[in-house]
């Protein structure tokens, strides 16, 4: 990351972010030169991502020859038009996200046992309600569709979050911003001024510290 | 795409969809064999990708090393539970997405003419309510700006849509999934259902034809 005023260094945080995101893109290499960059649903369990999907796709081809693969997770809170702190230019319009890029191993889960762990941390994120019997591959019809599934482990060599919440901006145009999102209030802009004040330079409390 | 009943041919669909999304994902291959993955606000204008940043990012080191780059955009409408059609198996839950993969050249544009244009289609989708004056390389002000900035097209070599409805579900299944997002009725339920009908193989309307 070029800017490291944007860097978060806090786990809590970040697993957070993970756990609270249903979706990432996985960036795999492709045989022709050309990244595959591809949505996937997943889960941050036990300091690594887990995802599943059938085994005869490209990605599953492309990770087993080069395991070396990247998952970005985005989440964008606001737009922020350039008139809120420039009557003229276009220029300052930006948006405010949380993003984690982590650059890992993919490692494809033989063990139906490693399988059922994985799938079961996935459905508790994915389907926190229940209503499913526990994911057991002592059960024959599980047993069956754990062969069947690819269960993939990225393990992670470099996590990096990045918080853009105006932290480069100088105080008076911060402000005015602030005032903008609470002033506008429509889709998560209460929540943004809210992480703006609590992620600025000069009043920065991490949580779970 | 490996399963092709969720392929959508239809140019009006995929460009309304683009319209919509805000931001998408951006591969570009790295020097130490990982691909990077870049969340990005982008328009589509004129059959191509555009987005822009610092000259300075790593991203841009990549594209103008390796041009061969892939965008992603993708909506999750609905976690689609396991119970909604098992009592028992977890193995049924899943996610209904629309999601385009556009495989492409980046080409840094050079010309503050160009990059006028581009950014002008850039702010007419991202602020579509104004408040600036037009983007003019004949404007000083404006000028600089378009030299400090980077701005790339993305030439589209490749554009496949995927939106998963449950094209693949027996009719009954799709007619249980559909009466259950109707009565669970949260985020998008509502307009899942009814993309699920609309995208159903045995009632397919394409729209714009």
């Amino acid at each position: 990351m070029r800017r490291k005023e944007f860097e978060v260094l806090n786990e809590e945080e970040t697993s957070q972010f993970l756990q609270e995101m249903s979706f990432g893109f996985l960036g795999t290499t492709g045989d022709d030169g050309w990244p595959l960059v591809t949505p996937l649903n997943f889960v941050y369990h036990e300091g690594a991502i887990y995802f599943h999907g059938s085994k005869f796709g490209q990605k599953m081809d492309f990770l087993k020859q080069r395991p070396k693969v990247t998952f970005s997770v985005a989440k964008e809170y606001a737009i922020i038009p350039s008139y809120f702190t420039d009557p003229k230019l276009a220029c300052p319009a930006t948006a405010f996200f949380k993003s984690v890029l982590v650059r890992g191993y993919a490692v494809p889960l033989e063990d139906p046992r490693e399988k059922a762990d994985a799938l079961g941390a996935f459905m508790r994120k994915l389907q926190p309600e229940g209503g499913y019997e526990p994911i057991d591959p002592n059960d024959k019809e599980y047993l069956k569709n754990l062969n069947g599934v690819s269960v993939v482990r990225i393990e992670v060599a470099e996590l990096t979050a990045k918080y853009k919440f105006g932290q480069n901006m100088a105080e008076a145009r911060r402000e005015k911003v602030i005032d903008s999102l609470v002033e506008r209030n429509t889709g998560l802009d209460a929540e943004t001024a809210e992480l703006m004040r609590q992620y600025c330079p000069h009043h920065r409390k991490p949580l779970g510290d």
